[in-house]
């Protein structure tokens, strides 16, 4: 008989104590620093024994915690990437909130796997994302499921337009046996996860056909509309349009009304992308333009940008549930689904992505929905693009700076002009602006290039930052700009 | 010029002191509900009113944080699912850890985006994988990533196999354009996730092959070999191998070695879902039937099983690392790579996997090693092993119960029977056993069937599990076998 004594292990803690108040240290270590973010250094470079430090082999042998805890705070903590500062502006990064991630705390330790089952957790997801179809105004009998961000909700409806596309039977037979090849048709400005997400599945980059755009970087539908055609003639099977609501370099916005006419004109699932700029419907300003991502076959967009809670979460809703479910349900023999127990329940979540496991991320939406309502995020999206107008306007007063694109929601490219700098110059002026603004730990904006320029690109997401935010940005491109002007000179 | 005053909102607490109160509040009831676990029910059916509470639409205006703390704890905190209670062994789910949950609580609240950029959180990333490498005895040339769980690691491997396919250049020109069909092996007892990656990067469910498996569940090496020929005779192109370490069944192992030499033979991608069992190599006992994986091409194994790091993390590696690379690389303007700043450091992370955004899910995973070090994982697991084959031999010495398969790894499958019973009868018999255990609050064991027959399955990847837990489960499956077995007759 198996020796059953020396063998009740745990990994739990020995001191209980201990580790708890190790628990309360670090909610006083963490309050300590949102509440002082906004006076720290946004970023700070990190030191090579640091590096070298977090480059060592896999411990054989146990440490206390409260050393560990030491060893994060001196190594991990102060070199954070800077996204809940409020002069964080570089790519498209939200803030989290307090509350948010205390969420994530009960989440964690409630661990739940929130895939199948009778538990409380699969009824917070439902609820989470039937307020995710409310908050976007798709019908109430629409699908949706929570993923890990943007690129995992555009791939997961990606597939789902593929396997619903007319009786091919993809999913069961392959696109091998397909009867022609497929093709996706998305503008030059669309984000890259869409292009991935295209080879992943099967399609390959080549069936990926990337529109102009107008010198709003908005698609171009004329010319959509002539390469469907040329495809169809060539014997090609168009089966996807892929509209940006936000594009990642600009926040512009795709012509809606256009690419879903076009869509029902040639049979072709209308995907929109709304990682980012999907909740800018919340904004009286852009209600309008983007009433049409409500008719759209699925739309994708993130809770961990726009709606300021913290990573990882996004969301796809498909609006014909049936064909989101035969995408993906299976049902093995040890997923039996049962009337009573555990076992019972909501359908299997699994049965509408790629993941079975899943954790309980529905928690931090739905506390924080709960927290702030639906108006106070409509009037904090809100001031995140008037604060991208204004730093448009102080811009645009001033005669050293340039705005490189039309502000559309909360992105504002620009740079620092100087008379007689060609191309190569200005983009070596700007870049270095851009990092000493990094390095001396004023501001986070990111850069990208527009037409073949090279930008400062202010993307703003992020619930700390204020209106003084844009001026002490605009003070500090214009003093390091001439410092280095005058460097050089 | 856009108004600046009464623009100033945020989403930061009103009242930061009674905030930070809240996480002290939320810190003491969690260790109390962790401590006292044991004593609890481990699962409990969840009231009408809390269902309804969980079915109302997005709130418009805001809520006290302490009342939607109330409402969590009367509504969502005591209907958890339960697999962090020693008894839980539904399914293949980990138990979790206080420190792994506070890791989740600091990474939450630095709340960095992991994929790109200069900041200690990717260095921890990478340390992790090189840290994974090390527990799996993959060279350390070998890359990795680490990504949701299983499923997810399954399917990354398995597009990198699909890409690397010989010069078909998949990537690029898609599944349609190949040479012929591919086509994946595995076991009818290999993970749905198998299916459904296949499925999801175009294949189709009929590229896969489920080979037959022997009276241990283990695939039958001559079935695979033969119908890697036929496929190959019929013009399709057989490009991968899975092996399972591990089933999710009943914990069996594929034969690795034979596998591997079959992939060498024909020029196959030899891929180990080894999302359970893979971690099952730090038990002596399974060291040398494990060895095989060292050599596989790729392998998944999550963390949030066998490791009992909280949900959500699983890992990916891939032994060529340019082929993984090549498989998702891209770099779009808006992530130009600096030398200096907040965009200098590591190779971006989305190069290695489907996603962009990723949370710090690698904290959990440094804290978790250097609080307990390899030595104390490998004797956790080890004691997992031992309380199944414990679970087996009280079994196998009860002439009222019956052991349903061989028992590999933490697995054990067993019914109670009764003379004279058919199958359908002791399926009703077992499945109110399982059912009755669950909503006393007992244990919760799952089922499955096993060559047409339905049987408890016990899985045990749980760090709070004692052997007295094993004496208890028997007792119970007894007593309330005996109940039925008499109230029927
Ligand atoms: C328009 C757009 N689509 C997709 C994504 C990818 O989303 P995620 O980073 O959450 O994967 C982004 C990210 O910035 C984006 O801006
Ligand atoms: C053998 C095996 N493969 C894959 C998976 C899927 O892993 P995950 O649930 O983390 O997606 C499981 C889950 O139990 C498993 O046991």
């Amino acid at each position: 008989m198996t020796e059953k004594k020396n063998i009740n292990l745990t990994l739990d803690p020995e001191n209980w104590e201990s580790m708890r108040q190790l628990g309360h240290q670090m909610i006083d270590d963490l309050f300590d620093y949102w509440k002082g973010i906004r006076e720290e250094k946004i970023w700070k470079p990190i030191p090579s024994e640091v590096k070298e430090f977090l480059d060592q082999p896999i411990p054989e042998l146990g440490q206390d915690p409260e050393t560990i805890y030491q060893e994060f705070k001196n190594n991990i903590f102060p070199y954070n990437k800077g996204n809940v500062h409020p002069r964080f502006f570089a790519w498209i990064q939200g803030t989290g909130t307090p509350l948010g991630v205390l969420a994530d705390l009960l989440a964690s330790g409630m661990n739940p796997n929130v895939a199948i089952g009778e538990h409380a957790a699969m009824y917070v997801d439902r609820q989470v994302v039937n307020w995710c179809k409310q908050l976007m105004n798709f019908p109430s009998d629409a699908s949706g499921i929570l993923v890990s961000g943007g690129s995992m909700a555009n791939i997961t409806a990606l597939t789902v337009a593929r396997n619903s596309f007319r009786d091919e039977k993809i999913r069961t037979i392959g696109l091998k046996s397909a009867s022609a090849q497929l093709v996706l048709y998305c503008s030059v400005e669309t984000h890259s996860c869409i292009q991935k997400a295209a080879e992943i599945i099967g399609l390959g980059t080549e069936a990926v056909r990337k529109i102009g755009v107008n010198e709003s970087y908005e698609m171009k539908v004329e010319e959509l509309e002539a390469q469907i055609q040329q495809d169809m003639q060539k014997g090609l099977l168009p089966f996807c349009i892929v509209g940006t609501s936000g594009t990642v370099n600009t926040g512009a916005i795709d012509p809606m009304d256009d690419l879903l006419a076009i869509s029902k004109k040639y049979g072709l699932w209308f995907h929109v992308d709304g990682a980012y700029g999907a909740l800018a419907k919340l904004d009286p300003k852009y209600a309008g333009p983007l009433k049409a991502i409500e008719e759209a076959d699925s739309l994708a967009f993130d809770l961990h940008k726009w709606l300021y809670v913290p990573y990882e979460v996004g969301c796809t809703l498909i609006r014909d549930a049936k064909k989101h479910r035969d995408s993906f349900a299976l049902t093995p023999n040890y997923l039996i689904q049962e009337s009573r127990g555990l076992s019972g329940g909501l359908d299997s979540i699994n049965n509408y992505g790629f993941e079975l496991s899943r954790g309980f991320k529905a928690l931090k939406i739905w506390m924080s929905l709960k927290e702030h309502g639906r108006e106070k995020y409509a009037q904090m999206i809100a001031q995140n693009n008037r604060q991208a107008e204004y730093l448009a306007e102080l811009v645009n007063g001033n005669p050293k700076l340039e705005l490189m694109a039309p502000v559309s929601m909360s992105i504002t490219c620009f740079r620092m002009i100087q008379p007689g700098y060609v191309e190569s110059q200005l983009r070596e002026l700007n870049r270095e602006i851009l990092l000493r603004l990094q390095e001396e730990g004023i501001a986070s904006p990111s850069s990208t290039i527009l037409n073949g320029k090279y930008t400062l690109r202010v993307a703003n997401v992020n619930q700390r930052t204020r209106m003084e935010d844009m001026d002490l940005l605009v003070k500090e491109v214009l003093r390091i700009g001439t410092e280095i002007f005058e460097s050089n000179n």
